[in-house]
């Protein structure tokens, strides 16, 4: 008799970036979470952002399901990563095991994330500030990744996470970052997109900067650019951002 | 105090359609299951057919999460309708909650639906006979339908199946009338695209006919068509094909 077949790969570093891309890179995920009373698993779509420390975010209705199933049941899971032209299942996508935790609206965490989430859906502002309207941050636990067939890989929680002692720091400079970097260097994010995005279009503008990378925004397009390597002292971001711009040209 | 609001609309015949044509005319979903020992519940992504009687039928691989989960709960919900561009949110798409059952693959009915999948997707010939992969059908039980903000409605299950007296018959008829049309009316499967899809592409063949109506196959894209009344009798196929056609010339 054959021994069983391991179908899950040895994570290795092109995996994690795969996985953070799709992640942090995401406009909408489908969520599944557990229908209250019967235990039904229910998927449905959500908009998704990212927090400063790379856990996903969404904004729900409390009208809807999958509210009231965080409440009764915090567990959830979001696929990340939606197909283009060709196969469906020849595209990347993530499945990312969660739990939830509801932001209250006076927190300075609500403060943080309802920006965050508007500058990357700009018609959020609609609706953010309903009041059967909440955040939930949703804490990696664990991560399955299938790059396509044949190329399945398991994730811890902490390898999606972004962790840095600048974190708070660099949350406080985000917001005066990106005023400066979209005004002052206006032609940055075009160069940016083109650069390690391959995108031909223009009028990108920073949406997002944290430890990790940066966030473009173009109309309906998002991409997610990730640094070389996290920062550790948000006094870095200039020269980062320096280097990037440097990279940029040369490619 | 104010009553709860209920955001529930009244189901028309309109949603109906629109739930219906969503589940038929889709080539992928998001799949949420429950997984083996934890009851996580789990988000992926899989292919998706329909059967004869409309009920959402996927292929799924035995190293699959969903495959286990499914062996040990066989319940599970589909997330139908894909977004485009702009808002995600604004794009339609539903929740159907389903049983589940594997098809025996020595069973009349892994021959019909092995014929019916492969005629959607073709590359799924590649792999349909490798001896983990396997069939289930996913039997509708109810749906939430959710078609744009604020449009949110409740569906049954034998809302969303096909209820015919000829189904059987259908299912015979089916691969002789495709190879029929395709072959001696090859410019009728570009015309119904064109009147009731709005395509402008040619090139379109049909890949599955039953009683509600008939799907449209064009390299990647896939398209519903629904007819005005469910076919009672097998014999009602040509003329009701004969009627859509000259529809689509008066379009």
């Amino acid at each position: 008799m054959k021994p069983p077949v391991n179908p899950i790969r040895e994570t290795d570093e092109e995996a994690r970036r795969l996985a953070r891309r799709l992640i942090r890179g995401a406009r909408f995920a489908a969520i599944a979470v557990l229908e209250p009373g019967t235990g039904f698993p229910f998927a449905s779509r959500v908009l998704t952002a990212i927090d400063t420390d790379g856990a996903p975010v969404i904004l729900i209705s409390g009208l809807s399901v999958h509210t009231s199933a965080l409440a009764a049941d915090s567990r959830a899971s979001l696929l990340f990563g939606e197909p283009g032209k060709g196969d469906p299942l020849a595209h990347p996508r993530i499945t990312l095991r969660t739990g939830s935790e509801r932001i209250a609206r006076d927190s300075d965490a609500h403060l943080r994330l309802r920006t965050r989430f508007i500058a990357r859906h700009p018609k959020a502002a609609l609706y953010v500030d309903f009041p059967d309207f909440a955040f939930f941050r949703m804490t990696p636990l664990s991560a399955s990744l299938n790059g396509g067939f044949g190329k399945a890989f398991a994730l811890e929680g902490d390898e999606l996470t972004i962790s840095s002692p600048a974190i708070a720091d660099m949350a406080e400079l985000e917001p005066s970052a990106i005023e400066h970097m979209n005004s002052d260097h206006a032609d940055a994010a075009d160069a940016y997109a083109r650069a390690f995005g391959k995108s031909r279009k223009s009028g990108w503008k920073i949406c997002g900067i944290d430890c990790a990378g940066l966030d473009l925004a173009n109309q309906d397009d998002l991409l997610r650019i990730e640094f070389d390597e996290i920062i550790k002292d948000a006094g870095q971001l200039r020269r980062k951002l320096a280097d990037l711009s440097g990279l940029a040209r040369r490619k």
